[in-house]
């Protein structure tokens, strides 16, 4: 029961919710394994400025309350999860943008909608790349927590790489601003990276300094039909020999177009082996990249291959591959995978789900950022069924290993947060676990900072 | 005088420098403030392997000795530079590169001259952007400790933009990896990012693994010729009006470029009020581009623009510029400044800069990276004179405030070293600067790793 209701509601007045019915609308991220907690299990303050944060921490470490910061709970990961007693800490109130078109940068409130935030980047002819497929949804907040990244990241890297500097209020309340608002800046440790993934578990951000770079075109889309998935992974393989790194490569197999198109009707080919989307947004030459992109695919073997140079039909394909998510959910019970790879061992990676999925008699899906070597397959299980649900947990387990022995990580890019904690330890090895966790102590000596979230 | 020559040599052999003369080419880097010790009183290990480096460190903390990392020596702050009764550790001699032309990658170790790894690089069609003005000298391995900038950040941003992941030996020798292979990875704290700037006060880097990315096409270069240092600010702000970012956009006053011309005929023009080089390699474009910086740095008001497009005519353009450090060594003792302000405020840090000069009665350069905001102010003093010391000195303090009045920083890519530990403090504020320490003290508790540098 949350005893804190009274004491924050003096402190912070109506950032406190005090009906549980909304705050159980905080309880639980995308985490498909999530146990969602009752309103009344936690509390919630929803902080609308720096310093509802700095109360809100001074008075969680005096009292010695875990706190767990939440943007939008789209981490599939139980990272953003309320805890039994603790304050959910929301920022998604906090949602300012500035734009310096001059210094191409973005000083914004951690609540700011992703998509938010590229539509007044975009009104100065301007970019923020990060682009997680819930963008329409997530909070740069939460994008910085995580260090989300997206269906751009082939060409224009990850959340970390448009983050320049940061206000954040530390355990306790103190504030910190770590970075710089300049283009350079080498003037001590850098704490702002520290900070960019850290889930929740240092400190609070409540002010970003993002960089943003000149928009690129309108990106057209190349959509290629591969019969089997082995094909798929050599349409891959072929686009490395192009010198303009596509924008976009993503890959969507049989069973992932199938739960797509049961979703709603995105004009994903049903039946066939593989998918690939495949964009470029190179100013002037978007039309030239994706046509060689056809071809480059075209000779891997793909049986059809259609160049969108239609806006809206290409609209039409991206809003298919982004409503994968819900779509997958839709299916059915399943564990999320994020591993990453190096790029020449995806196919690799690819079998090896396949032969996981099928020794334990799971149905599977294998898809995501294949350009980066980032797929997120899921082992789908029925949720009534103790085995079934065992055999998927081993299945998991076992595609982490293959990734480690392909060179990969359990994470590329969704974060540890509670599903990937078991495995944090043996990927990162003992000396650096031992300086992680010393870090976590040295921001946060209480411990009270998403507990066992990452750390376990 | 050194005790550990002996004790070392029973550890490391020929690694350890017994010839006191070879061991003075060891003493300072090229910080113009630094005091050069002789070669007896430090020892020298010149690592070639990792387990080279492990030895010296577990050495050095059972001895309790000070450990002076040490690249190529060209640092201008006093980074590198000996410490008396100290092993200096140096990795110039760990040269391996290995390219993975699939996953664009190269595996180096930290003694590799920047030119060679984008010479191996280039072999492959792929490019390693990061280049301070020292890159044929200096190594990899102390770009990484400086987070090293240089000519190409406009466009391609600063070392740790191509840092993937690093081994290093902590203090004490221990061996550990951080980061990842792969494109992307999100697994714990990104630890990566803290020994990237690090300076040597943390351990050392004993390999790395670096992003490439494709090779642009051969660069050409706009030269414009400005009357006044007015319209050469004018210049800059010119360019900012094009949606294909430069390559580069360097910027001499008249006093830079009669150094570099006093140096040697690099076919820059004396005289005049200030001189901006503007390069594109953007992709078929760069003809387009350099025409496109031409015309707007015309309507800026040069009186003289010239489009280099041949390569030899833009070479002896790069060279002038890239001699200008020793040019400005050669016209007589100075101090270096590194401040970085935003792009926008950068006519009035120059502004500031002449002003200064001009009350402490000082000559000056003002030379740098404009594009970035980041300058390398140089203010010339008497060294037979206390007065002019102490009135570059002072004038060196108002500079650096004058860029933190501009929402500025002390040190844009040269690191803080000697040379700026004096300033770090009030720039990064108590919050930031008691977790800085702490940091320190966590990786290095016993203070050993280049100690009074940085943290002083």
């Amino acid at each position: 029961m949350p005893t804190h209701i009274q004491a924050l509601r003096e402190l912070l007045g109506d950032r406190v919710v005090t009906d549980p019915t909304i705050a159980a609308g905080y309880a639980a991220d995308a985490y498909p394994q999530a146990t969602s907690l009752r309103g009344e299990e936690f509390t919630v303050v929803r902080a609308r400025r720096r310093e509802d944060v700095v109360s809100t921490l001074r008075y969680a470490a005096e009292q010695r309350v875990p706190v767990v910061p939440q943007g939008a709970r789209t981490a599939t990961t139980g990272a953003a999860c309320a805890l039994p007693g603790a304050i959910v800490l929301s920022t998604e109130l906090m949602t300012a943008v500035e734009i310096d078109p001059v210094e191409r940068i973005a000083v914004v409130g951690p609540g700011v909608i992703n998509t938010d935030l590229k539509a007044a980047a975009a009104e100065h002819g301007l970019a923020y790349p990060p682009d997680p497929a819930s963008s329409s949804m997530c909070t740069v907040g939460g994008n910085i927590a995580t260090n989300a990244g997206g269906l751009c990241c082939v060409k224009y890297g990850v959340t970390a790489d448009y983050v320049r500097g940061l206000e954040v209020v530390l355990p306790g309340g103190e504030v910190m601003r770590t970075g710089r608002r300049t283009a350079k800046g080498v003037a001590g440790y850098e704490l702002t990276g520290l900070f960019v993934g850290s889930e929740g578990t240092l400190g609070v951000v409540t002010e970003a300094v993002l960089r943003l770079i000149p928009l690129g075109d309108p990106a057209l889309t190349a959509l290629a039909v591969f019969p089997t998935l082995d094909a798929t992974i050599a349409g891959i393989a072929a686009l490395r020999g192009t010198r303009h790194t596509p924008s976009l490569i993503e890959m969507l197999d049989g069973p992932s177009i199938d739960a797509v198109q049961a979703y709603g009707d995105y004009g994903f080919p049903v039946g066939s082996g593989g998918v690939l989307l495949v964009q470029s947004d190179r100013p002037g030459h978007a039309e030239e990249d994706v046509r060689e992109y056809a071809a480059l695919l075209g000779g891997a073997g793909a049986t059809d291959v259609a160049v969108a140079d239609d806006r809206a039909e290409a609209d039409l394909l991206m809003e298919g591959r982004r409503v994968l998510n819900p779509a997958l959910k839709a299916r059915g019970s399943r564990f999320i995978e994020d591993v990453c790879v190096p790029v020449g061992r995806l196919g690799e990676l690819v079998r090896q789900a396949q032969l996981i999925a099928g020794r334990h008699g799971l149905e599977a899906t294998c898809s995501g950022h294949a350009g980066d070597g980032n797929l997120h397959p899921c082992f789908f299980y029925d949720d009534t069924d103790a085995l079934s649900l065992a055999a998927a947990q081993r299945a998991f387990d076992e595609l982490v290993r293959a990734a480690w022995a392909l060179g990969g990580t359990v994470t590329g890019e969704h974060g540890v947060g509670e599903a990937k904690a078991p495995w944090l330890a043996e990927e990162l090895g003992e000396a650096e676990m031992a300086r992680q966790r010393a870090l976590k102590a040295l921001f946060d000596p209480l411990g009270i900072m998403n507990p066992g979230r990452v750390y376990s």
